[in-house]
C-alpha cells in the first residue's frame, strides 16, 4: 500500500542514506502550464506525494529537492504547508544533470545554512513517480551499497525500432534483451560524484543516463533490478488522471462506522458493514467515536444518526482531526448517515439544519475533511428497506471513491 | 477531438481499406479478470471506443476484431448493442502473430458467411488504444499505399538499457536514435498477407513486429510516423483511469442551456453562460428545446424551471434520445434547475416530487441519460445571489465532468 505509514521496527539500514529529487523540468509533454511536478492531486502537489513517500521511511535522513530558481518559493510554501521536514531546497541547472549534480554538491560543498551530512548512499528519483515501496528502496539501496550502483528497470512495453535517414524502418531490437531504465537509482555517493566530476559538457547537456555515467568514468556496472509497475511515471496530461485514480483507490480501501448506541442505527450499522464488505471494502464498526482515534488513520468515517443531528460530535471530530500535523496529506471523509425513523420533520426545521450543514462543510474543507450527509427513511417493508440501504451503501461508496470536493455539505437521498 | 464524427465531405481515399483488430489477448498486466479490451468506461468496453473510432471513418470499409474463441459471444453481443455494423468477428490464434494472420484470412479464404472484400490497404491496430484521429489514420493509410507499409512511432520515454547475464548494466542506448514502434501499421494487403505465408514458426510465436516481418519477407521498408501522444495503450489498471478521464474530458466541453421563456430564468441562464463560459466550456443557450436537436450531439443540456417542475420536456427529451441509434455510445446529461423564487412550498409536495425524480432518473439511466437536479433559491442580495450561482456553476461542472451514475436523481442544493 503507497500510502502506509513506515513500520518503527528495527531500522534495516546502518548507514546514512540521501535522496536527490530533480524537479527542475518544465514539463512540455503534460501540455499544461503549470510542470507535472506541481500539479495537483486532490489538491496537493504531486512532488509532496513523492517527498512523502521518502520522508516515512526512517531510514532516510535527508532529502535535496533540486528546483527552477523561479519554483523555489513555491517549493518551500508546500514543504510548510504540508510539514516535510527532512527536505532541503537546492537550485537546479540548465539540464536534468547539471540539476542532479547541484543536488549532490549540498552534500560536499559548504553552503549556505547547516550542511547536510554526507550520505553513504544516495538515491536519485524522478519527482513525478509518486509511487515507491519502502521495500523496493531497501532492495535498491542495499544493492548500490554492495555493487556501488542499481537502478530499477521494467519490460519494454513497445517495440524500439531504429530509423533510417529518410524516416523508414532500418531494424528492430529483439525486445526480451532490453529494458527500459527508469528510476530509482542508487549509488554509492562518492562514486556517483566522481562521476559528475569527470563529465564532459556534452555528457552534462545530451547524457541521459545516471548509470551511465557511472559506468563510464568509474567503471562502475549498475545492478538492475526489475521495479514495480507502479514505479510508472507522470508524463502525459492523462497521467494525473491515472496518479490521482490510483491515490483514490488506496484511500478507500477501509471505513470506520461509528453506529450510535441505538437499537435502529446499530442494526443499519450491521447491514451496512455487510454490504460494504461484499464489495470489497474493510469495515470496522464501533458505537462511539474513541478518543484515541485519529480521522487520518481511518480515513473513511461513517457516522450513523437518527433524526435530529449531533453537531456536537463532527465538531469533536473535525478538532482532533486538525490536532493530528498530517491533516492536510490526504482528505478524510466524514459521511453522516440520516436515519428518519418518523416523518414528523417541517419543512423550516429541515431548511435551517441543511444551511447549518453546508456551513458546517465549508469549514470542514478547510481543513481537508469532506462532509457529506445522506438522508433515508426507515420502511417496515423488507424488500423497500433492503433497496433504501443498498442505495445508500452505492452512495457511500461512490461518495468516498469519488472525493469530490464539489459535492461536500449535500444532502442525498437514498 | 477523438470523439467528433467523420465530416461527410467528399473522401480522400479512393482505394478499399479495411481493419485488422487483434483482442485476444488475456491481459495480465492489468491486473484484472476481464482482458483490458473488454474493461468497462462509462459503462461501455473500451473495444467499443476503439471500433467506434474506426467505424465513424467513411473510407473505412471492414473492420475485423480478433478474439478468443470464449469471447465470441460477448464480442458478438457488444456488437449488437453498441451497433457496429462494419465488424466481423474472428476466432484468435495461440499467439498475437496467429491472431492478426487469422484477421488477414478473413478477405482471402472462403469462410462462413458472406466474404468480405479483399482491400487493398490494411490497417492493423491495437484494440487498447481508443484514441484515434481520422487524419492521423489517413496519413498512415497513404503512406502504406505508396510505401508498402507504415507505421505509427513514438519518442522513447525512458532510456533503454541492456543487462548483462548477471542481470547488470552491460550498456544504455543513446535514447535520440531510437523510436517506440506503436499502434496503428498499415500495409498493402498482398505484402503483409505475403509476410505471414512466409513466417516461420519461431516469429509466429517470438516475433513482435509486423513491420519487421514485411521488411524481412517482403523487404518493405515502413516509412515511420511520428504520431499524436494520445495514441498511448491501456496497459496497466491505472490506464483504464486514464482513458475514461481523457473520455470524460471531451464529454465536457459544450453544454446547451435551456432557459424557458420566464425573465428569471433567462436572467439565470445568461449569469450561468458567462460563468460556465469563463471556465472554458462552449454554452449554447436556447429558450426551448428544438425539434431537430439531438441529445447525443449536445451531450449536456441544462434545463432551467421555476418552483413547479415540468416533466413533460424532460420525457419528451428522453424520448427523443432513445429515437436516436447511438445514444448507448456516451452518457448524456440533463441537468434540471429549479429556482424557487418564492418559499410557498410544502414538504410533502417536495418529497413527491423527490420521488417522482428519483424514479425518472432510473428510467433515464436505462437510455444512458444521467439525470440530476439543484436546487437554488433567488436572493435579491446582490452578493448572495452571485455566491448562489457560482455554486449552481460549481455542481454544474462537476456533475458534467463527473459523470457519476450513482448520483442521478439526487436533488442537490446551490
Ligand atoms: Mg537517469
Ligand atoms: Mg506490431
Amino acid at each position: 500500500d503507497c500510502l502506509s505509514e513506515s513500520t518503527q521496527e528495527r531500522c534495516p539500514v546502518n548507514f546514512p542514506v540521501a535522496v536527490v529529487l530533480p524537479a527542475a523540468g518544465s514539463g512540455e509533454r503534460t501540455g499544461l502550464s503549470t510542470p507535472k511536478q506541481f500539479c495537483r492531486i486532490l489538491g496537493r502537489p504531486l512532488i509532496s506525494y513523492t517527498i512523502h513517500a521518502f520522508e516515512r521511511v526512517c531510514w532516510i535522513d535527508n532529502i535535496v529537492v533540486v528546483v527552477a530558481k523561479e519554483s523555489h518559493d513555491m517549493m518551500a510554501d508546500i514543504l510548510h504547508k504540508y510539514n516535510h521536514t527532512k527536505v532541503k531546497i537546492v537550485e537546479g541547472g540548465p539540464t536534468r544533470h547539471r540539476s542532479i549534480f547541484n543536488g549532490l554538491l549540498a552534500f560536499s560543498e559548504p553552503g549556505v545554512g547547516p550542511k547536510l551530512q554526507k550520505p553513504k548512499v544516495v538515491i536519485i528519483h524522478d519527482a513525478v513517480r509518486p509511487f515507491l515501496e519502502e521495500d523496493f528502496l531497501l532492495k535498491i539501496t542495499l544493492a548500490a551499497k554492495e555493487q556501488g550502483a542499481s537502478g530499477a528497470v521494467r519490460p519494454l512495453v513497445s517495440t524500439v525500432v531504429a530509423a533510417t535517414t529518410g524516416g523508414c524502418l532500418d531494424y528492430s531490437l529483439e525486445r526480451a534483451k532490453y529494458r527500459a531504465s527508469e528510476t530509482p537509482q542508487a549509488f554509492i555517493y562518492d562514486i556517483i560524484y566522481q562521476a559528475y566530476q569527470q563529465c564532459s559538457e556534452a555528457e552534462f547537456q545530451f547524457g541521459t543516463e545516471c548509470l551511465d555515467l557511472a559506468l563510464q568514468h568509474c567503471g562502475t556496472r549498475a545492478q538492475l533490478i526489475e521495479g514495480p509497475p507502479t514505479l510508472w511515471k507522470v508524463t502525459h496530461k492523462q497521467d494525473l488522471a491515472s496518479a490521482e485514480a490510483v491515490i483514490k483507490e488506496s484511500l478507500s480501501q477501509s471505513a470506520c462506522i461509528i453506529s450510535g448506541e441505538c437499537t435502529e442505527t446499530q442494526n443499519l450499522s450491521i447491514w451496512m458493514k455487510n454490504c460494504l464488505t461484499a464489495a470489497g471494502m474493510r469495515v470496522d464498526a464501533i458505537p462511539n467515536t474513541e478518543r484515541s482515534m485519529t480521522l487520518s488513520a481511518s480515513r473513511n468515517v461513517i457516522k450513523l444518526s437518527v433524526n435530529s443531528s449531533d453537531f456536537v460530535e463532527i465538531r469533536e471530530m473535525m478538532k482532533r482531526c486538525e490536532e493530528s500535523k498530517d491533516f492536510l496529506l490526504y482528505p478524510v471523509i466524514i459521511l453522516w448517515v440520516f436515519l428518519n425513523v418518523s416523518d414528523q420533520v417541517s419543512l423550516r426545521q429541515e431548511n435551517d439544519e441543511a444551511s447549518t450543514i453546508m456551513n458546517l462543510a465549508e469549514e470542514a474543507k478547510k481543513i481537508n475533511i469532506f462532509l457529506y450527509c445522506v438522508q433515508l427513511r426507515y420502511s417496515k417493508v423488507s424488500t423497500e428497506w433492503e433497496r433504501t440501504v443498498n442505495r445508500l451503501c452505492q452512495l457511500t461508496m461512490a461518495l468516498i471513491r469519488d472525493r469530490n470536493a464539489a459535492f461536500t455539505g449535500q444532502m442525498l437521498q437514498a
